[in-house]
């Protein structure tokens, strides 16, 4: 093994600089030349691959984003478009790479890897942390912190004016980041999609903190939530997001007049936590040494504080289950 | 001149807590009695005032919000209200009344000056800077710097991915706050209410840039921003936002995928700045002092770098043009 | 049982606040009568107790510090002290103490159980992380962060002069604080208490990376670092921390100026993060649990990602090791 | 005139590299070709002269430092310096030269101007915002912000512990930065190098404010202070820096512990503020408008809201005040 290439691929998440500079750093390091991929699996097939020195990682341990872009690409859905790629890290010598991203970018080095025999290595990242197999991903700590600051200015504004507020986090599938969030943050109720709603319950709760004195409630809810309720249904039509929705019963149902902030992509950017650079910096020198080790279609993640590798099979088919005493700790100190 | 009541109104704003907290030290020194009043000018109808100490203000400088709540009040909007606003004053021997808020904060307080004979004084707060009289109004440097730092996190994921992104401040009939975050930020386009807005044109400019290399493209858009131009105006009814409206035009008729982030209340939220937190010092004393020399019906601002006072009326109706200098000089720079 | 009181002892760090707030909310929702003690074990024999209730801890989760206060205590570390301590606890009637703090703290909660059967439970909080037993302590994570971001402003200026900076943090013993911010940091170079640093050798290192073309080197030192190397002992002496000693060898032996800074107190303040949030949310609820089972003498920690009570003997006597294989990786990614 | 060239001088500020990213774009929409200097004056005499186009400055405006880097210059303090400055300058066919820094780098820009003819344009950049004839320097607003969040995160562990801290800021001979710090951060003292220090004085406000129930007291302290005192002047000389001395005293005559932070180094770094991004970009315009309008040996400041040239001498030789109407507010209010 002499080189191998490194990209990242779907959502970003604050931390993939850092992975990408730990591969880069790790690598030469074993003495292998390193390729950068631009712009994920889209760059593979259109062979966008740039030759990467220990300088060219400089300073991107703190920056958000990622410098080697991220992009959709429908072409390496296709088998054609991974042999495709195949070829053209052949062409180039390149036997070995890392991806950087989530599920859906998994599924892909899972199938480049069984289809084409190039070895490829998954670093999770992703601010959802939905993944099997790893305690965290990349990026989750960074968005954790970053909407606990949003719910901070929010509550100020919300308590001088004796205000509940909704706020929306990402999350289509997964409550990780709204229950941590709306714990962390001290929310009154959150709303996460392995849960259901009842909207009645959720409206009765906080008027009942309206009548003991409290002067704001904030709502977490996971942008993947589904309400329901009697009352509510009738009108759940006429509202795409599920803030909105709630939003309009607290205001009918209780005394609070309520508001709505969608966090929106302000969750994706940002300098990574301490962590998130620690954890990019462990899994990107982890994936450079399963390589080494010859292991392929494996992701590299922290189990019981250690890092581990697992067959990516299992980190896509794997469900990550919330942890419910977290959700019952939270309606405790709320 | 023995004592005073002081009172936050209207939309809150980072630096109002300390202001009440120099009203009240300043009063103090003076020998005064100070009177908080909860909720604003509900909270004069409803008799609501509570003795402020030394104390009372400890460690508030630094908090967002109004730790006397704001609220809107309907029946202060009528003279009998007013009438009624002053009884309560009187009825607690308090003559003299600070309303740090924005515009319809001041129309009450210049007309309970005018029907009722109170002292009233206004502090400007407010974090759209729409305030004539004075330079900065507080808590608009906090919002600023809180819309920069949002600006930031969304050009790691729009550069990451290669998009535009629309960015909607607060701001309904003021451009300041868009202006000044966007000439900060680096936006590559800022539309403004004051500034008649061309689609085609902003378009326009966003495939120039993209075509040049440039890698995403963020758009500042005042919420109270009016678009026009050809073709889009066919499709306007269908949206309620501009920054919505906007966005469907630049993915339709530019290279870029747009996404859009509302910014919405974490804009008036947060530890006020150093500015804010100075500005909001010097103007709460100043207002104790105009008290002091027998003014009524007074705002006090800051004008050339120095406290100055105006009247009321002036800093209601005089209308606070937007430097559209620094317009240009965006256009320049980004 | 039907009561219970919390204190906070040594160092304060950031999210002893959440953890009383943890303990008294889930204490409240069992059922138990729950006092807080000011000061530390001093307001413990002082017989300082306040009864708490849930709107006692509102608004504390995000707080830095500690509400209840710490303290010193010499009386505390005599058995007659300690008699005395348990002597007004029982004559309110309370037997059960939970003591959040660090490993002195955990001493006292230890004598205090074996020779008086007041039932104890430790929660670590300590921004060292030095504690064993647990995997993370409360605070590590926010001041990781602070130091981090320190880091960050600091290499700004280094960059822009080509200079060397020695930056001091915490750490008397452990090295976790340092390590963990160094490597998060990028910093050049990382010394720490558990590992003998040769002067020469880190002056080389330095000099070769000035020769590679760095424009800035960073320097992590732990205040318990140790210095050696044969033409740095002479001077030793005259140097009390290892910060400024260390900067005059590099300046004396490379081609970087070098600067110090030592981080201080601010490495204590400031709002938790979420991962603090959330440990001393499970930790402090933890602690009610245990006594609620009957146990004494035991700390609460996180230990494979999950909570896991271990007697208070172990968390003291055992050695917390620090991760060597995060100390290579820091020599392979800088 | 088609082209000129410019440096960043002296101690680095926030706000540098927003000001070359201004006068680089200027230039550029006036069709001028533009250079970068790097080291500063160093640089000039070295011919280290870079073009610069659109992109080179592309996401600079939020970065702190500066990228043109800094350096001293012993070599262009002499005559014959500035002469070889001026022909390497001419050497290129540059005649104009923008210096943003502070007075050191103004005196030579100053001179650079009447010796050889080289027209240059001063722009204020320092933290310490001591330059006569503009309000505001670049990079103070962001260095006054970074040492309120450090007061603020003293301040916890100083209400946890019940002390005393003496924090000490930068400003040799100007006290700009710890009178508004200390005013917006609640400081319960001030000291300047403007006004004279008693320090029985300030022992005497320490102790009452202890007797009167304040559980902590935060002292700010500009580096440049001179003590005196009765009881101080004898052990002056074992105290390097005001803030050791002054802590000592401290804790031997008032019931508070005291404790010491050196802020340092982090006062220059970090990302820009709103307030010194705009200034700097309004500024490094002007700059290159008042080469077009033909002037030399002036430097563009903010006077009264609006950007004005004045001599450099004049901005060197005036002195500019404290405002001491501030000093007396910072005693009323704290």
């Amino acid at each position: 093994m002499s080189n191998l290439a490194v990209l990242t691929s779907g959502g970003d998440a604050p931390g993939m600089n850092a992975a990408v500079r730990a591969v880069v750093r790790k690598a030469l390091s074993e003495g292998l030349e390193v390729f950068g991929v631009q712009r994920g699996y889209a760059g593979v097939i259109d062979g966008d691959f740039i030759k990467l020195n220990s300088s060219s990682v400089s300073d991107v341990i703190g920056q958000g984003g990622t410098f080697l872009r991220s992009a959709r690409c429908d072409e390496f859905r296709t088998p054609a478009g991974r042999k495709k790629a195949a070829e053209k890290l052949r062409s180039k010598g390149i036997e070995n790479l890392v991806v950087i991203g989530g599920d859906g970018s998994f599924t892909g080095a899972k199938l480049l890897s069984e289809e084409t025999g190039i070895n490829t290595i998954g670093v999770p990242a992703t601010i959802d942390n939905d993944i099997a197999c790893t305690h965290d991903s990349i990026g989750y700590d960074t968005a954790l912190n970053t909407i606990i600051d949003a719910i901070s200015k929010i509550r100020d504004t919300a308590s001088s004016h004796e205000r509940a507020f909704v706020i929306e986090t990402m999350g289509r599938h997964a409550g990780f980041l709204a229950l941590a969030a709306g714990l962390a943050g001290g929310a009154e109720s959150i709303l996460v999609p392995e849960r259901k709603t009842d909207v009645d319950e959720v409206c009765q709760t906080i008027q009942k903190d309206y009548e003991e004195g409290k002067i704001h409630s904030i709502i977490l809810v996971a942008e993947g939530v589904e309400l329901e309720g009697q009352r509510f249904e009738t009108n759940r039509e006429m509202n795409e997001s599920p803030a909105f929705a709630l939003s309009k019963e607290i205001s009918d149902r209780t005394e609070f007049e309520a508001r709505v902030t969608i966090l929106g992509h302000i969750q994706r950017g940002g300098a990574p936590t301490g962590r998130d650079r620690l954890l990019a910096s462990r899994l990107g020198a982890a994936a450079v040494d399963r390589l080494l080790a010859g292991e392929s279609n494996v992701m590299v993640g922290l189990v019981n504080s250690q890092v581990q590798a697992s067959p990516i099979k299992d980190a896509i088919e794997q469900e990550k289950e919330l942890d419910m005493d977290l959700y019952e700790l939270s309606t405790i100190l709320s």
